[in-house]
């Protein structure tokens, strides 16, 4: 275990072993931190809150947070969380396995991540949000959850495995994204959708099917479902899974 | 009063009682920290800049600013200042009472902000904006100021009472939003607007009148105005003198 | 030089003459920051990273970074660099004279950017992103690389000189600006564009010569190119020079 000198760490927090905490990291009381995980410098693990009614952070084994990151307490990461920077994640969010969470992106908490989920820089998922595995988000989109706002009605949006929203898209109160689809840059999406295919535009209006997309240098191949060509960061007991899908 | 002992504060600011300073935060020379309030850990309050010409920061009683904000001097805030993480605010905004600030919004000075306003999450409010009372600004929106950038002209964005601006939308410059107009998620809008009335798209257009958006949970109600049916967060006196309206 | 007592500062970083560190930043090892530099509170300068491959951060002369901003070690700055708050900059920026980078804007590194370059608040610059001179890019712009994201294909953005991006508007992977063309907010911009033509829309159409718009407090004088009427923050030989083309 590793904790810089300038590190402020709560007696009551929970270390496990081998954990590396940096330079002016504040980790309040309620927090539970498992073994081999990185914690960089200016964080803020663990901030109390009425909302979290006294639930702990749980941070699994070989997680990463990287510097200048806030964390409430009352949420549930396991094993293999990764994180960008500044980023902020409020009180219960629960979520699965090898989580990343990419610079600046914004969790509202009251939400479920599944595993193995990306999220890239600045990404905003708002209360009640549901999310599966192996989703995608890309930069600047917005998971709504108020259909008249601003109002006491909290109505999540859905995110089924497989499923990408690409740039700076709003995904409006109560949408569902059903499995495999992908949702086009600077999109608008409401209500329902059907399994691998494109929606884009806004309003988003369904395209295509997702397979009607090649590769940029192989226009024999189909770019989705994505999980056939793209394995990057994934365990290979997983990618082999994916290949008999 | 409480100041932690990492916390670098300077002599000739002026700090009322009861004050509560976190680790690490800075605070600057220029600056008058009104009664019962909270500056969390990892600020920056009172950044000196010349274009404050001098003029000190001053924070109301009973606010809380919450951890990795920064502060110039030359602004006012009246009580019960609220923020969320990571909010910036430059010199030269002037704000009425019970601010409330999302995380990670960028104020750029230079405007004027009514009472009880506001800004959720990662809300952009340009220079010369001047926004009313009870005005609600969601994530991702940005209030511009520059008919044709780069350029020398400031034309800033109005917003009267009761507005309400949805996710990602941007405000061109010089456009005015009427009292309790709704602009809908992702619209771009741009010129005048009548009271009361839904605009969206981008280019945004007039929908039809906000009454017509009837409560997700019960159909025969009105969303709007939305001071009809949601108080939460307003003290009494204020939605009694509403309920008359 | 003047390095805060709070300032953690590794023996092997090679910092130049006047240059002033500010309260708790951390400046690592593979680093060389310039003459007459300000490093302000909270930065950190020089992360390690295996994709830098061993290359150092190199600062130049007269560079300002303001505070709570993150530079990873393997990237190139001129001189006069100067930056808002909270910025991040990952590996292998290579970038001219004069960059300005607004407060919270991710550069997500492995570009190239030109001399004079600004990026307003919150800009978001892709991997392979290249851009010219004289650019200017308006807040919550994104620049993104990936045609059918998730994949291994980076197409990156060029931009070349005098191009002017709107707020909030997307630029397509493998998106080339023309010299002096204006991309509108809030627009979504694919392929390639004409030299001086605005483009706006989502998708954004080809609208007409960025010299039909007129300056605002006077209809006789276009607005474009903005070199003829915008010189604030250029050194006299620049704009002299602008003034023969």
């Amino acid at each position: 275990m590793s904790i810089h000198s300038t590190a402020i760490v709560s007696d009551k927090a929970i270390i496990g072993e081998n954990v590396n905490i940096g330079p002016y990291t504040i980790i309040y009381d309620n927090v539970e931190i498992a073994d081999n995980t990185i914690i960089e410098a200016f964080c803020e693990i663990g901030i109390v809150n009425h909302l979290s009614k006294g639930e702990k952070l749980y941070i699994g084994e070989n997680s990463h947070i990287r510097s200048h990151s806030i964390f409430y307490e009352g949420s549930t990461f396991s094993a293999s969380l990764i994180t960008g920077h500044r980023v902020t994640v409020r009180e219960k969010t629960i979520a699965g396995k090898n989580l990343q969470i990419g610079t600046l992106s914004d969790i509202q908490g009251h939400c479920e991540i599944g595993d193995y989920v990306r999220f890239h820089s600045n990404v905003h998922i708002g209360q009640k949000s549901k999310i599966g595995n192996f989703v995608w988000i890309f930069p600047y989109v917005v998971l709504t959850n108020d259909p008249h706002p601003p109002s006491e009605t909290l109505l999540g949006v859905t995110v089924h495995d497989f499923a990408v929203i690409a740039t700076m898209s709003v995904i409006l109160p109560g949408a569902t994204i059903a499995k495999g689809v992908l949702v086009g840059a600077h999109s608008s999406l409401k209500g329902d959708t059907e399994e691998d295919m494109v929606y884009a535009g806004s309003p988003a209006k369904k395209i295509c099917a997702t397979s009607k997309i090649k590769l940029h240098h192989d226009s024999t191949v189909s770019a989705y479902p994505w999980r056939k060509h793209f394995h990057r960061g994934y365990p290979e007991f997983v990618t082999t899974e994916w290949s008999k899908t």
